[in-house]
């Protein structure tokens, strides 16, 4: 499809809870254009892909570059993702199901479309461009309308036979705890997502203990977003810090037990809540994972806060597109030179 | 100093918390002779390594084989290692510190002597020999003297930068929980491992609800073992048969998490206990496990026992050793072939 001589160009698309966003990217991850929409989760999962295929083509148009100088297109899904198939198997907080993403982008842009977990990607994104550069494995907690895991190791994303890895969102932490969006009870994201802490601080500002979030937005919590907690905690809501702190510390309790698990040498905290109140998660997450893992590891690993901010996800798809394309290619080599 | 004519013989050790297990292999890992015995585990770090140099010496001695014939040593430990140089970080249940195994094993036996995690070389060995062959990713679930872990992805020993991994034994599992021999409250171990096991077991007898194993032992922890138990059950001690079950309930809720984390397509359960009563393990693990992990992923893997039974680790960590060997030759033929 694409002029041999002329480097390729690279896109990124991130699927979150609440919003859309594509970007493209040359060949050395430089931005050349974006574009950014709301999720809008409750249109069903025919009415989801249109708009996916409608934002990217706007990015690409956004970028003023030609269609048939892309490379691939990377693609990071809130949930378990069959990176063989590209098979979307469940998107827990969106309400989708079996949507044929791969082969309807593949169809529309003519070139390869890579689909993979979006924290996956983002922790990819990471260790190629930010705070995790050169772990031997990186593990990245998301936290947003639910929380997200991905791991790499030594320089791959790690996956199940059938399945992508560390749903970490969906580790039961409390077996008499709250329904979860996929259905069991208890999950971590019941009691640490930014979904959960918005519901708490609802309650407190119904209940008026949060008076300037109940002032800016009410109770609502489809209103209740980052940029709103951290303004109300700058202003002298400090139950909404207690909320948060306490969130971080569950989410701690899991890194922990994770490193207990796997022995990560890098843990990245991603994510627009994160990004917003950078210091409320590092501390309490890092001090609650050492005093949670096996005594041995507790100095094995190290915290940090994503660097590349809400482009983890989206940079981290469009590279991890140019890996797989260039394994891809080298196999081709291989299997050429053995015949 | 071999004789390169000559296929090598390897070595497999493991070290338990009650015994210890050498066995010699030819190169087609049949088992030419080996030794065994009680660890003995207050005698301190000393003397530790010297019951296990002379376990091996006797194990040589009974194969009949020539020792400047050995191709190396694989040592299975119970607790977490620092597979790069060998060091042991801490034997929970031994109380033994900072071993220098390796450079002893390596300076009398005239071999490389390789150190990993027992439950690590045991799921390797039935990755290569047992329930495990062709996993993507197998994890192992090991209760004894503690609960040990390890896991083999894409047919390496899962391994992170500093320390192996999966100390599934230490996720914490219930924070208002018992101590823990890591000084930690709470870990499954506390609540799933052979010896909490056997306190249950101990205590019912004391009470006088399992009059078999009363009669049989008295209510000592140390005389407590999996034979012991599978004898009173088939005698009729049904509460023996309750607390193994609701031992394996736990099991199962932390393999279930695990799935949520790891995907892995097959969890070996293995150790004296699993085999002396393998269908009270099997049924409670699967089942909780899937009614724990996310949905979607309850039905991508398999619980199998091992079939290598006690053999799995001694003759995982004889194959590891091989398999290390192997890449060793292999990276410094490359290293000439591109000088």
């Amino acid at each position: 499809m694409s002029d041999a001589n002329q480097p390729p160009y690279w896109i990124g698309f991130d699927l979150g809870g609440t919003k859309m966003l594509a970007k493209v990217y040359d060949a050395s991850f430089r931005e050349l254009g974006q574009e950014r929409k709301r999720t809008k989760e409750h249109g069903g999962t025919e009415a989801g892909q249109e708009r996916i295929v409608k934002t990217i083509r706007k990015a690409v148009e956004n970028a003023g570059i030609d269609r048939k100088q892309l490379g691939g297109i990377g693609v990071g899904f809130p949930g378990p993702v069959d990176m063989e198939s590209g098979k979307l198997l469940e998107a827990v907080n969106l309400g989708w199901e079996d949507m044929p993403l791969r082969e309807t982008l593949e169809k529309e842009f003519g070139c390869p479309a890579f689909i993979a977990n979006d924290v996956d990607v983002g922790v990819y994104g990471e260790y190629r461009f930010g705070a995790a550069k050169s772990a031997r494995c990186a593990v990245g907690v998301f936290p947003g309308t639910g929380i997200g895991g991905g791991c790499v190791y030594k320089g791959k994303i790690l996956r199940g036979k059938y399945c992508s890895v560390m749903e970490i969102g969906h580790i039961q932490v409390n077996s008499h705890g709250k329904l979860c969006g996929c259905g069991r009870y208890g999950c971590l994201e019941t009691e640490a997502s930014r979904l959960a802490i918005a519901a708490e601080v609802a309650k407190a500002a119904y209940r008026g203990e949060a008076p300037h979030v109940r002032q800016a937005i009410g109770s609502d919590l489809n209103e209740i977003r980052s940029a709103v907690l951290a303004q109300a905690i700058k202003q002298g809501d400090t139950v909404v810090e207690q909320i948060i702190r306490r969130a971080a510390e569950k989410i701690g309790m899991a890194v922990g037990n994770l490193v207990t698990i796997m022995c990560p040498d890098i843990i990245v905290l991603g994510g627009g809540l994160v990004e917003a109140l950078p210091e409320l998660f590092l501390e309490p997450v890092t001090t609650v994972a050492r005093n949670t893992c096996m005594p041995p590891l507790a100095n094995m690993f190290k915290v940090v806060v994503a660097k590349l901010g809400d482009d983890a996800s989206v940079m981290g798809a469009a590279a991890w597109a140019e890996d797989r394309l260039k394994k891809r290619k080298t196999e081709r080599q291989e299997a050429n030179s053995s015949t």
